[in-house]
């Protein structure tokens, strides 16, 4: 769509038929697998690694849109939400480092590190690191330098505080916590930059699968908080990722 | 029902019938005035100043029980959810002090303060104040002495680290916060006596009335918070002086 | 805080008594105007302008804290969340510019924008114009320039697609909706910036009063959305502030 | 009832004793087979293939009850929500195609194609493909003809815009969409024909086993929207068959 | 969007240079009046008299709406969902005929009635009256021929079973019901034509402000059935008009 | 409908015709004011008086039933959930005693006490009494002996156990209460009768205006309870009266 | 409780002493067990078999519990919710008829059936069938005849009408019904006796487990409906027998 | 941080350089595992026995962490949650005593019985007795002394009525029940200690997991109640072991 006016000037230009005009805008942007239909020009567009949601697809059909993106030329592909067992069958197919917590698949090599600065991602417990890791690992793989900060949830300041160095010098951080999620709403008192927070399904009873600290999250007292969708590690990643990207704009 | 034992002395001993026995089983301990049973051996079955629960009586319903109780000795007696309209229409039959903000009267003198030590009740913000004073005044009237620590919320710890002496010095702390709530957490891993978390329904949109903080409060990662009905000061207070007031039992 | 270390060489260099330090890591950086602990040193730690959240909070409460800032020689302060009532006592004591729909009043001059770029602020109908407006408002407090994108709803898609070009060249997207949200997945898709997406109370019967809005926003199908409370322009502003300000560190 | 006119004329004729037209009307249009009440006349009153839900019976209820149709002269039928282990046994008394996805088993030749136009069936994503293909499949068996569009979702809109002439042209389309589910309000805004919205229980987290994409299509900001159950692929197709079969009445 | 290809001869035949084309593309269908996007080419797009949703509009922005629509050539206009107070403001700038229950103002001749058939408007209970009128008088607004068949709750089957003619020969059926609607599912299994269900926040306790109605006509047994928001009398009306207009294609 | 055999006779006996009976089938057992469908043989069907649910008819569509009734030989009707406010209105046209509290209008003389025993009606605490008081005026109406028994929450069971004389002799017992509802566990557990439940909104914060005691109810931990809507005063009446009234059938 | 007067009468008389009345009032009507404290008073104060809720019991404290039983000379025990794994471990201890579908154990004889009349039991769908034998076999093990009427959903309305003389000549009814539980709502307004609602959670989607059932039979629009937890057959059976059961008081 | 001023001394006196200062109040209190920090101070600083929450931790991490503290001289380690399969695996490397249906290893001796008097543990049913259990093994692992009273639900009073001596005499009082909660408020009513309540999961259908009892319990008419988490027998425990262990302060 952001070639709409060269595909015009080409129909001006007459080197373009009006027929073969429409068919451009039509189909030239992904390729239709049938099952799934692949977007071929988003790094162009959006500027990232191209990402693949491995939950709910097949073995077979990740193996076809993975290979339909190296085809067209993808150096680094992410294939998040991949489980064990689907992993070892699309290693048969395709070459990759797989971080079996996280549940994330890397194809290719990692970009170079070229944010604004540094990402934080701290957790308030041990049984936050799973997406953690997802959030950790997703940043790297979109060129970021990560700063890992685990365990140091509020019930004992002393943990969180002894890092305030670290939260202090962050270009962006996000926090990743289960049970009350208040991990977000202190981080956020005490940094001065934007903080993405992650609710994770940890605890049991009223946690409610992480909806207690979905809710706590988007209730928090300190200002730059956003918050993303329960145990989408992926997700705060790569909006971190983009506001370590940001740029100055003319 | 403690004195059944007796009861049946009497009966035995010949100076109560079996009749009068039933009798004084089933009629002893109330006075029944209609639209309310007036229950007038609570104070030695349960050693407290009498509470009446103001919001759904009418103000004449109030006078009669409060009546009822100041004929059978009551010394002091808490009128809490007290709405001014009502205040001003009891206050023509019954002399009282009203505390507007927390909808609280004290008919009487207040008590002695004989607790084990001091309670803090605390709130993350100013808006929280009022059901905080629901708890103060609620402990004030049975016997306590109270330290106020308001508007300390985890967005801004250094208020909160501020008042630590206060914190650690405590035999029960009150923490009353609306939003995520997180104070509760904050406070539960720094104190070292119990703490009775209130969430209140200070907020908009996702706080649903308070429902984020109990959430919050009930998933508390530190150990040694339990919690009250969304905005329960009273419910708090009355707790907290219980504690407050265990004694060593043989 | 982030102090100490110079405390502890004052204390060294014998500059500081002991109690002292105490004191001055504990008093310093507030004043307790006991129904309100103002933060004097906030705009140091965060570098921002300060925030008055005025929903629950009494006219005299704000005009103490607003003074307590000037006093302490704050250049510009935001109100947030005051209604038409509320600003006309606060009015008689503190002179500001008052906002009705976005129910905001800032208090002295406004910054200079030095963002990285422009920020667009983008609703789905004319009833998300309020909420809106709270998020650009608070955005030119912060010093940000803003683009606004008014009643560009997902239903007919003409009238977001006209506005391309302001999207596709923005540095960050706060996007406004209610009913069904879907604003903040079609501006995902589109966008190569963070977007900042504000589920709106607008709606009736399965709305929810913004929950439905706010599902749709956490469960957004586009990377790079991160979500905050219903009705909250001012905290998407905030935050989308900071992303604007987002610097290359070291 | 719908032939209550023509027992009572038999009454009348003494063609029908008064007992007889009593048993005729209570007994006549169904078999009860204990378990199950077979509606054998609902081909003519509804017109449609019969349809027999499998979920939650037995594959002997399914065998007895799809022989009692077959018995009376039904064509065709089709089992819903058959899972694969049941299709195997109930395979071995009677012969059908079965399609494992969808979790469909088609008994006897399907009808004709006689409906007013083409239906669009389309998904947000390859995760819905499922529940697409069954009320794809019902329609088919309703007599449709049936055009599927998958994987369009509103995160990437050159691919639902690339298939506008589908759209444009369709008599009816089914929208199915999990996650957030802000196909249908996009669909139904290029649409000029209704559209039948389906949730699908794909996401995870917040997406409450489709709760959210169900909320989002309840309130769709373009009209012309209605929503079946979540995951009630049939109910969709059979309703989009219903409206593809409208014809012009007296 | 439709007409891209006519824009695309145009450049190509030279009437049409391509910064115009461009413009042309993005500017074309609606109106920016600032405050709202007024959609000119819908009805040429959808075919359909144009609507104005009043709820969240100022009498000002409504009559800005309206004669924008006016001044292009609109002859009928419904405006929904407008108070009897806001009606009073417009009909000083508006000439319209006002329907208080319902809370609609048709603008301008009703066309003339051109669907396949009847479309029957049936409610439960006389309560579910106002909102079934906002889908009877959204029909004849679109040019349908309306029956009305209300207060024919299920609790007394004999006064919906005298109906049954009307409810046989229609073309579709609005079922319209609050408290536990079971209207849609016994409707429906009467029918042989599509019904959609309107759930109203009739009733008290767990009627929930609808969601019961809502959830049981979603759960109905009776295949057939779709639903629409609550009291969305409207939308419902929306798309039973277009069910009653799909006509045969090609 | 129950005397289809009575009519068929009359055609087979040439004393009514065809369309004769099917007229007598549609149109005989009530009589349609176009806004309501007034059951006229109901108290035939179902021998009981007459009910007109106030709530959300206007008063003058409140007088046309009861009109109708009264046409009809009605003896006593009872109209519920009718404001203060509807009841003046109707009060100038129709005579009947007016029970504020419980919202209750009877229109007519009581009818004679034929039920099998005693009806308990018992509740949590004061403020359940309107509710109570629906339950109880409900069965006066329909001819039950009431005990009242007001003001017995479990919090203190002295005054529960001293009315055990009533609970054990009662015949069915309604039991009232809001908060946490216990008392229908507690009563359930004592009584040999059925116990009906009615939740009320009474309370705050988690009550959830009566859901909480609904949930309580409905789990509760005695055999022999079942509930009703919240605030269902009448219903749980009508029910009780309908036990109460159980005869012995051949 | 209900002897206390004949226990003081012997405290009177000498034939008992202060202290044994004292024991006798706490340690007689129960045993017990550890884990579990049998009440073997109850069929005198209740009148009823004694039941075992077996669901979250192991089979070594069932046969405990049901050996306590037959030791204090029960005839009757039904062991509700037993698994088909717990029942074969059981039976090596105990002999009893075991149920699968209803997952209900009966040890010893049936009682005589002396209820009022006949209950009936009712289920919209096949699916219903368990919960609806969980009810019947419990209302055979209290002594009553029943009457199944399986499978007659509102959806196909004629199959209910045929059973209308069963409906109409019942004492009491259970109706059992999934997805949107239409029937309660259709067979209280036909029947002329209590009615017993039982949601099941047959259904899925937004069918929540039962959740939409319970709804939609709670805010029924017919009078004299009750209604139990989800899939509580015993329960309803429980109270279907009592009323069955209730017999004419003096 | 309550050492902050002999740090402060120590910097003063010479004894401690700046940086060592600086260092000791980041690193002291605990060790870094990488997996979690392990707070090795907080006995002094709260003195209780460690606790280590095995759920969502692996046994090697489990292992880490014990070992980590008996490193540093912990005499008693309470691991919570800890399944059978994992106990297997850690005992392999540590010595404990293992509570099958609790889920808790003790390490380690138990300490002294050292609070004010005993604490009551109840239950409703059998089926809550593994959450009592955690209660009661915290209790003694924290040292205090326990009574256990189980089974003594509110649907046969006399079970607890028969206790009430223990009731009586309690310190403090966990009553722990599933389904509707009840016995919370009646234990509240009788005692004169605080009570804290611990809903569990026990129950099915509308006991959603718990959510029943916690809610009935949250709105417990009787004074003096708090709550924890459902299941949470742990923090019931730990805070009932706090109160037991209040002791007067200056």
């Amino acid at each position: 769509m952001s070639n709409i006016k060269d595909i015009l000037e080409s129909v001006k230009g007459g080197t373009l038929s009006v027929d073969e005009a429409l068919l451009s805008i039509k189909e030239k942007p992904f390729e239709d697998l049938g099952y799934a239909v692949v977007d071929l020009h988003r790094r162009c567009r959006q500027g990232v690694t191209e990402v693949v949601y491995g939950a709910s697809k097949t073995p077979e059909q990740i193996v076809g849109i993975v290979n339909s993106l190296l085809k067209n030329g993808e150096k680094t592909i992410l294939i998040t939400r991949l489980s064990k067992e689907k992993a070892e069958i699309v290693k048969r197919s395709i070459s990759f480092t797989y971080y079996e917590g996280a549940k994330i698949a890397i194809v290719g090599s990692l970009p170079e590190k070229d944010g604004n600065g540094k990402v934080v991602v701290a957790t308030g417990g041990t049984s936050d690191i799973d997406v953690a890791e997802e959030a950790a690992l997703t940043l790297e793989a979109l060129g970021n330098e990560v700063v890992r900060i685990y365990d140091v949830g509020v019930s004992g300041l002393h943990r969180l505080l002894s890092r305030l160095d670290d939260i202090m010098s962050a270009s962006v951080i996000v926090a990743v916590a289960g049970m009350e999620g208040a991990l977000a709403s202190v981080i956020g008192g005490l940094a001065d930059c934007p903080v993405i927070a992650v609710p994770t399904s940890v605890g049991y009873g009223t946690c409610f699968n992480g909806l207690s600290a979905l809710l706590s999250m988007l209730n928090s007292c300190a200002s730059g908080v956003s918050v993303v969708n329960i145990d989408n590690g992926f997700g705060a990643g790569y909006q971190a990722s983009m506001i370590n990207h940001v740029r100055i704009k003319g």
